[in-house]
Parts: C-alpha cells; structure tokens; sequence
C-alpha cells in the first residue's frame, strides 16, 4: 500500500511565483501525511484563463516550475505530477503535463485533445500519454478533455499504467441535478472501471477572470468508486488516499471475464 | 417528445411461454401509460442460467417470441426492443436481440462480448450493433457486456443513434460501497455523456438458479444523468421517461466543442 494525494487549488492567473508555491505547499504537506505521490491541477503555474498569446508566452517558464518540482521530489521523497505552461523550442506554446521524482524529470506530456480556447494559445500534442514507472507504481498522465475520450485512456492503460494522473481544470459549465455527481466525474469513475486502472484527478477551485470550477478532485479505485473525494466546489482541499497500485495488474472481471482479453480490436 | 419505458422483470429459466407473458405484460402497461418504446431484459424469453447447449437449444424459440413482439408492436405502435435467445440455421445458438416495430423485425443483432459461461452456449455475433430509424427515434440495440466495450457503444453513436437500448442481465457479483450506484450503472452514464445518446438499460431481478442481479434499470440522458431509476435490485419495475430523442443529434459540449469532431483516430 502507498499513500497518494491531489491537491485542489486555488490560484492566481498570471502570479507564477504564488501559483508555483501554493503548488509546493501542498506537495510539502502531503509528504508531511506520508504520501508517495501527488497530483496537481492543469497549468498549475500560470493559471488557466490567459487572455492572449502573448500573455501567456510571457508567463511561460516551464524550466523553472520543474526545477522547483524536481528539488520538491528530490527534497521528499516523492512522485510529482502536475500541469504547466510549456514553451517548445520551436516557438509553440503547450498546455503540458509532467512526471517528477527524485532523480529528475521522468516526463513531458502535451494536451492532445484541446477544449475551448485553448488553441488560440496552445499547440495540441501528437504524442501518447507517457505511462513512468516509479516508486509509486506505474504512472501515466494525461490532461483534463483527454480523459474524456475513452480511446487516450485505452491507450494509457494497455500500455500498462497502474495509476492515471489527470490534472484538471474542470470549467463549471452548468450545476449537475441535484444528488448528482457531475459528469466529468462519472468519466473519471467510468475510465477506471473499464480499465481496471487508479484514476487520481486534481482540479480546481477559486472564480479566474469569471470562470468557476467543478471542484471534482477524486481519488478513484480499478472497480470505478471514489476513495477519496470527490472534493466538491468552491473550496481548496488536499485528498489523501491509501492505494495498492497493483492492484490494477489484475484485469479479470469474475472468474472468466478480462477488461483487456474481452476487447475485440478486429470488430471496432 | 416522446415517452419511452424500460421493463426490469423477473422471470422464471425455462418457462418460456410464462417469461413472454411477462414481457407483454410490461409492453401493455406501458402502452398505457403513452409510451413509444420499451426495452426488455437480455434473454427475455428462455430466461440466464440455462446448464447446457442443449437445454438452451431446447428452450429457444425465437421466431415465437419475435412473432409475440410483432403482434404487440402492431396491436398498441409501439417500438419494442428485448433480448432472446436465436437458433441460427447454421446450428449456433446466440444470445441476441430484436428491434420489432408495428411493421415487423427491423433488427437481430447477435450479442459480441461474451460474459462468463455464455461461451459454452452461444456463438459470440461479428455483426455492429444495428441502428434502426423508428417512430421514436433512430435506435441502436446492444446487449449487456457489450455496453462496457466504449469502442462498442462509440460504433452505435457515430452510426447516428439516439437511443441507445440495452437488455441486460447484470449479475451481482458484489454490492457497490455504501452510497454508490453500480459499476455498470456508471459505465452507462459515461456512455451516454461521451457520445451524447440516450442509453436505456433494461436489467432483471429475482433471483434465478442462484444467481441474483444488479437490478440496475436506468433511462440516462445525454448529459449523462438518469431521469429515470436506477431502479434498485430485488424487484420489478416499469421506467417511463420523456425523452426528446433529437436531443442526441447535438454533440457539442461547450461553444466550441464537439463529442465527435474532438477525436483524434489517427491518434488511436
């Protein structure tokens, strides 16, 4: 068993440095409860509603935010997946994703599936969502719409993660019914069900520039219910969950029943 | 709009001429109450747990059943969609399912995604699940496991459903945690918010040769929420929803986002 936590945050669109430490708040406070990994929200260091891009060229400084990351794991011990503002080399900007530990940078994800937007901004990723095998079990990272398509998270499973990190911004596009969880949180449960998978989902919370969130951070085990969370809106929170992340290596569904074997590739 | 009804029943394996009885019992309550459709259980007619190829061969009887539907349909113009069991004439039995409207069979689709023993009876379908363009809307039909195949359930929904009917047999294989809806039923709602289609499940109850079931009947709308059950396990029940079927025919998600345009297969 080990400990694994998401941090739902509030953050200041534009204040890199604040954004960066709110971010290395909770990853000290989940290292102080014992966790082994966390998870924090989409573009978790310059916010999510950027006007321009310009704006956010200028707020971009992955190297720093990962360097920050990378002495945070290096300091704890720990698995650091979070969402960042990447600017590539070739002049595009991304809305990417790493996977921290203590001996580095393991990966660099970039958003394949973009929402709104953002591709007034941001250049969407053609490559699959890396799946890192660290101390923490093996973990594969995607971002918020990606999750949405249950193909990407097909892809992330087969390929062998035990654990899938969503860093989020779940927009709050209208309330769900009463007594209901919101849908995006259904996906997330749905996605490990079907495949048998850890999903750890870190959204967030605060108004930026007139957007509010669904607050759906949520821990959420290979049979498809919550462990920890969901969070709920409106409201920062660190979830902390004791998993057995190999328990996702195990497919079966009954006694002759397999999420994977099942499939029938040739028909679809 | 347009009321639709799914029929969670017991029945009794192996007493055909009784479990068709029931299905036009529930054909006939809901006809009275309005409705345009119903969906009866997987197997609706010979009833799950049969023991042997030959006692199934035995028991099926499917050009009766399809002929009771058919009458039904006919007599109140109603679309009806159930499971039963199909001797093919090539000697292979198949776990399958009708769309039967007032004109006749508009569709037998032959289930792909073999659960548990069902292999030791039936001869698993290659077929896509059939949409089939009715008076209450273009429906697709599936049967069971195969609604946890998303690749599946994609197939119908870009092949233009807007219902998507399910005759299932969900068997329990353990309850869900305090407070928490079924797998299966969350399967469901993740279909139905993925590829913006009406899903409408038809499950069973009462137990039979000691299998017991999810009871897990459920009218799930676009957005993924049920406007009708689920219905609970232990007893039989008659869903009736107002649906408005064309509702299916808008994938957008947001202002600039679309179930459908959003993918990337080339990335699949």
């Amino acid at each position: 068993m080990t400990t694994v936590a998401s941090a739902q945050l509030s953050l200041s669109v534009g204040d890199v440095a604040a954004n960066r430490d709110a971010g290395l708040a909770a990853i000290d406070e989940a290292a102080a409860a014992g966790a082994s990994l966390i998870v924090l929200p989409e573009l978790s260091d310059t916010g999510y509603v950027m006007r321009s891009p310009d704006e956010a060229a200028a707020l971009a400084d992955h190297e720093g935010t990962l360097g920050a990351w990378a002495a945070a794991a290096a300091r704890t011990g720990m698995v650091v997946v979070g969402g960042l503002c990447v600017a590539d080399g070739d002049g595009t900007l991304r809305n990417a994703a790493a996977v921290v530990d203590p001996t580095g940078v393991r990966a660099l994800y970039r958003k394949a599936h973009l929402w709104d937007a953002e591709p007034d901004l941001f250049t969407a990723g053609d490559d699959p969502p890396p799946v890192v095998d660290t101390a923490a079990g093996r973990v594969a990272v995607m971002v918020c719409y990606d999750l949405e398509f249950p193909d990407w998270v097909r892809k992330a499973a087969t390929a062998g993660a035990d654990i899938l990190a969503a860093p989020v911004n779940w927009p709050k596009l209208a309330d769900p019914p009463p007594g209901e969880r919101p849908a995006e949180v259904i996906k997330a449960q749905a996605a490990a069900a079907t495949n048998g998978v850890w999903v750890i989902v870190a959204d967030r919370c605060g108004v930026e520039r007139g957007v509010d969130w669904v607050g759906g951070s949520v821990v959420v085990d290979p049979d498809g219910y919550p462990v920890a969370g969901p969070a709920g809106s409106g409201r920062p929170a660190l979830l902390l969950a004791d998993i057995d992340p190999a328990r996702a290596r195990d497919k079966a569904l009954g006694p002759r029943n397999d999420r994977f074997a099942d499939r029938r590739p040739a028909l679809y």
